[in-house]
């Protein structure tokens, strides 16, 4: 198996994460794809480099405005006296319906949901990498290849159709799914993340064609908080195309892969030709965000059951960090997944 | 005239303002109040506490559970690890009709809109306090008094009915009007603050009963930058009762009193039998949030201009910082309001 990562990823290094009302050190590091790699390597996989897709895959998951924001924000947001190094929004609208505004703070505020993915001088050419990263994964589940594992930091799967959220900025996971469209006509995601992927459900939320299902802890008392619930099931086309399964803080493996079956059964139901997996790792139970407590063997039994599924399969990265066994616990899931694979 | 005040206005002292992602002190300050009662007495106005009118007129206008949360956050705040003094949000929901979250930090985001109404111990007192000015001022009028002042301190205009911001908690002119709505069939609000108030657009948009005009700078570059635009005309029954008069950054006297024109023109149309104004005097030249540039002279006219309508007139005090003509703007708003009310 292939482990797909550019090395520009790295640059993207937030120092900030505005949480409870105080500055924190944002958990988000470059570390965490070294770490990553590291795993990866030893498990036996081959790295390559993405090429440039240029900006096609991420337009067509994301709005020409919300791309316009990202590219340019932190050079307007030098313009403002006494801003913040980084920026971090203050102000949100209510509704996304309403006028657009032209001021950066105003924009600031409508395209990033909350304080946890500020922007600086060079997140726009790690973001823009690591959607390529998991677009060159699906390119080469499309040129035949039955599973790849594409290192997308930073992370996507907060990021809505127009907002960035939770550390993450272009939607690795969406785009991916959306590259898999182009030969495939049923794809799903499956979202094993502690959060919930709000931003990949956003996306496809309308449509029938992706079967987005996200396991992850309750949201009720868990970031993100306002989305994830089991009652959000798709709309219009996509009724019924979206599967949330919230679990209760701190489910062990065996509440967690009872879940699994569930969300596996469901995507058997649909019977997609190629599935992207959102492959969080901070369900662990040594995570720093402490939502769930699945065990690092654990890890390996879920990515078992997911290859039972026998579809080619792209594995993109999320959520997991900085902890004693984060290596380990990536590779557990690529052994799980299959000796044969890697 | 009377000054409607109470002191426990004063305890709720807010110390930060997260501002383009810089922690800024919060110019909503105590003092505001003590120059404005100061300027009201000078005038010759006579000082009266109001009596304590409990929940219901603020019940009237604002979601059971965004009174919960004003009245719990604080305490519960504290016992999130490592959060700061004051409950400030950092993160927050794209749309109102989703899940409820239980977290403190969710529900912080859910009725917070931004970060410049920290709640601290006292905020939940001098917000109820500073409602009950304003409901006492209408009471006052529904009395018999032609004119009052309610020295509203927190401000008002920019509650809406489930959340904070601009420095606002709870909507005093909103809940002075609704209770002038106990007797009078049509009441119209004036909001002459420098900012929308969106808070009270949002309260009566689906109302015909209420007439709201708010005269401001162009939020397309200047808070609350999601609201105020001239195409948000009201809803369902309330459709063609709410009027924004969005003026260019900068506008002086003549500009202003042009369009105050068309507002009261508007007012008189809709023939109401009271009156509230949002009397916020930050669009003074040398307010130090630099949005118009009315000048102390200016605000007696623009006094004058509203007094001529004859109507029962209640002043709710809304924006307005330190300055040092901040007391004389007031007194030439009273002034030009007409001696013989003083």
């Amino acid at each position: 198996m292939n482990v797909i990562y550019a090395e520009i990823q790295q640059l993207h290094s937030p120092q900030y994460f505005l949480s409870s009302g105080a500055m924190q050190p944002n958990p988000e590091v470059p570390q965490r794809a070294e770490r990553l790699l590291d795993a990866a390597l030893k498990c036996g996989l081959k790295h390559i480099e993405p090429p440039d897709y240029g900006l096609d895959p991420v337009a067509a998951i994301h709005t020409p405005e919300y791309l316009q924001f990202l590219q340019n924000i932190y050079r307007r947001w030098g313009y403002i006296e006494g801003a913040s190094a980084e920026v971090i929004p203050n102000i949100h609208p209510d509704r996304r319906d309403g006028a657009y505004p032209a001021s950066a703070v105003g924009q600031a505020g409508f395209h990033m949901a909350d304080t946890s993915c500020p922007i600086s001088a060079e997140t726009w050419r790690s973001a823009l990498a690591s959607a390529h990263t998991a677009v060159h994964g699906a390119q080469l589940l499309l040129d035949g290849a039955a599973a790849c594992y594409a290192l997308a930091r930073p992370p996507g799967h907060h990021a809505a159709r127009d907002f960035a959220a939770g550390f993450c900025y272009l939607n690795n996971t969406a785009a991916a799914a959306q590259t898999l469209r182009t030969r495939f006509e049923r794809v799903a995601i499956l979202d094993i993340d502690v959060h919930h992927g709000n931003g990949t459900q956003d996306i496809f939320y309308h449509r029938p064609d992706v079967l987005t299902v996200s396991i992850h802890a309750d949201p009720v008392r868990f970031y993100p908080f306002f989305w994830g619930h089991a009652s959000e099931r798709g709309t219009g086309p996509g009724k019924g195309y979206n599967l949330n399964l919230p679990l209760p803080r701190g489910t062990e493996d065996s509440g967690y892969l009872k879940t699994l079956d569930q969300a596996l059964a469901r995507i058997s139901a649909f019977a997609p030709q190629a599935m992207v997996v959102a492959l969080g790792l901070d369900a662990y139970a040594g995570d720093p965000l402490k939502g769930l407590a699945v065990s690092t063997a654990g890890f390996g039994k879920i990515a078992s059951r997911i290859a039972s599924l026998g579809l080619p399969t792209l594995l993109v990265q999320e959520g997991g960090y900085l902890c004693p066994a984060l290596g380990e616990n990536l590779a557990s899931f690529l052994e799980g997944f299959g000796p044969g694979s890697l």
